[in-house]
């Protein structure tokens, strides 16, 4: 059976290690906090002291650390992948990173032949917890053949979308979507609210129609619940948008609509939400239009 | 059976106009433009020369015409639906206007015994002809009732809303969502094209998952195809979006993000693209950007 190494046991990572273990893989892990590895190890996983030792002893090693430099330093820092990394290795970054450092971190891996494929995932925790995922992987076809049992092991919709650094930029395009969706959640759902229009039947008559979204069906009950959980939190779709607004910017692509709801989501971040589900971007037009979409007697989707 | 009455008799009023005549209702017709009312009096509708005298001889008048000083005509300039209306008539405005405005009808209307109701329609050319569009509708309760054999042989999906204007402000909240959704459809696709993604692989992977939208599976293929033909246009939209901007001012809520695709729809119309699909957003977008989204050999999906 394959040897995986897992680094980043995050909520999402924790949730793949644990359906990798399910399905029979080998699987070894490393983590920046220690404690956090403590689950997986009681179900069979084995703690390696160091990302370079944990590359010389799997065959696939998955990571899903948060942002740009953190992989960095997870893949050549000092006690890097790089330092022990053994040759045929193939590196699956899961992590929602910048689609042109991955391109060069790709290049530095290929020197030592390591092959880095990009995996960035959508489907939020619960995707994460059952195993589906959407993954959106760049890199090379041969590598994605051979890793595609790892990648069956904890997604469903799994696309090659090209090569090094596609995956990310697939994601990127993804993370727009979402976040300018939302935005006309926001600013639909105030308007109805300011003129008494009751939500759960502005989103009944609008949902299945030219208006309807994913953000619609799923967020804009929370909003007009007040339900502000994390499925996906605010810190998070912020530190993906700003990977969108450098990429934009090095592609000399304004992207008007993204910067202003990047702005939106970073206000929202300030405001305290930082930990909370996108959907807090709503506190955000509350606060610029001076209501909230909950009635005083907390009847959320209240006329 | 109840005598309908109609007027304007543009793509979609003609089309709703015939699906009456097909359900069996006795239909009189007045358009400003009289020539568009031949072919539905081939199949047994009837001309009238004045909104005054339709309004004297039906027991539903429905209207569909473009903006609010068009309905205020109809209804209250020389020869209007107010100077004959008999006492009981129920005004059903399928047009897309000013849900303050229509309030304000509604009043003016009801010194005569008449009852407004606001009804706009969405669904496009073909649910206007297929019979299947969504109506949203606002005013009094008892005269919904009375009016629902009318509203199901025009569509298929009916909600009454609220109150008088309601229904038009739920129109305004739908096409919020609709131009949010889009300018997040043409900016992912921007940085997809513009980083060498292939356009369809993006769709793919991205329209079953939480960046999906009506748009972005309807819309998104015509962007990637260049296929500009309408099914609502660049002119409407921008019509419809100067009534959400003029609410949203009036309830002193700031909506940041539909003023700017409103400004960009309008940048669209003023390229030329006034006729034009609303996925014509993808022109300036382009403009903007100083790229094409398809490829000099005319492969629009092409990466």
């Amino acid at each position: 059976m394959t040897k995986v190494g897992y680094i980043g046991l995050g909520i999402m990572g924790s949730a793949m290690a644990a359906n990798l273990l399910k399905k029979g893989f080998d699987l070894s892990v490393w983590n920046r906090t220690p404690e956090r590895a403590g689950p997986l190890m009681k179900r069979g996983a084995v703690w390696v002291d160091r990302p370079a030792d944990l590359a010389s002893c799997v065959d696939v090693l998955c990571l899903n650390v948060t942002d740009t430099p953190d992989v960095e330093s997870v893949l050549f820092g000092p006690g890097g992948v790089a330092e022990g990394a053994r040759s045929g290795l193939v590196v699956l970054d899961h992590s929602t990173i910048s689609p042109r450092a991955t391109r060069g971190f790709a290049e530095r891996l290929a020197r030592n032949q390591v092959t880095l494929l990009d995996a960035p995932v959508t489907g939020g925790d619960v995707g994460a917890r059952e195993g589906t995922l959407s993954i959106m992987v760049g890199g090379d076809a041969g590598a994605y053949e051979s890793v595609l049992p790892v990648l069956k092991a904890v997604g469903r919709r799994i696309t090659h979308v090209g090569p090094s650094g596609q995956g990310q930029l697939a994601k990127a395009c993804n993370q727009i979507l979402c976040a300018l969706n939302l935005l006309g959640v926001c600013e639909a759902m105030a308007l109805a609210r300011k003129g008494g229009l009751n939500l759960s039947t502005l989103l009944d008559c609008t949902t299945a129609g030219a208006g309807g979204s994913w953000a619609l069906e799923h967020l804009g009950p929370r909003i007009a619940a007040g339900d502000m959980e994390p499925g996906f939190m605010i810190d998070l779709i912020t530190k993906d948008l700003a990977i969108v607004c450098e990429e934009g910017r090095l592609e000399e692509l304004p992207l008007l609509g993204t910067r202003l709801v990047a702005e939106l989501f970073e206000a929202a971040g300030r405001m305290g939400h930082g930990r909370a589900g996108t959907q807090a971007l709503s506190r955000v037009i509350e606060a610029l239009g001076r209501f909230r979409f909950q009635s005083d007697s907390g009847e959320g989707a209240g006329a």
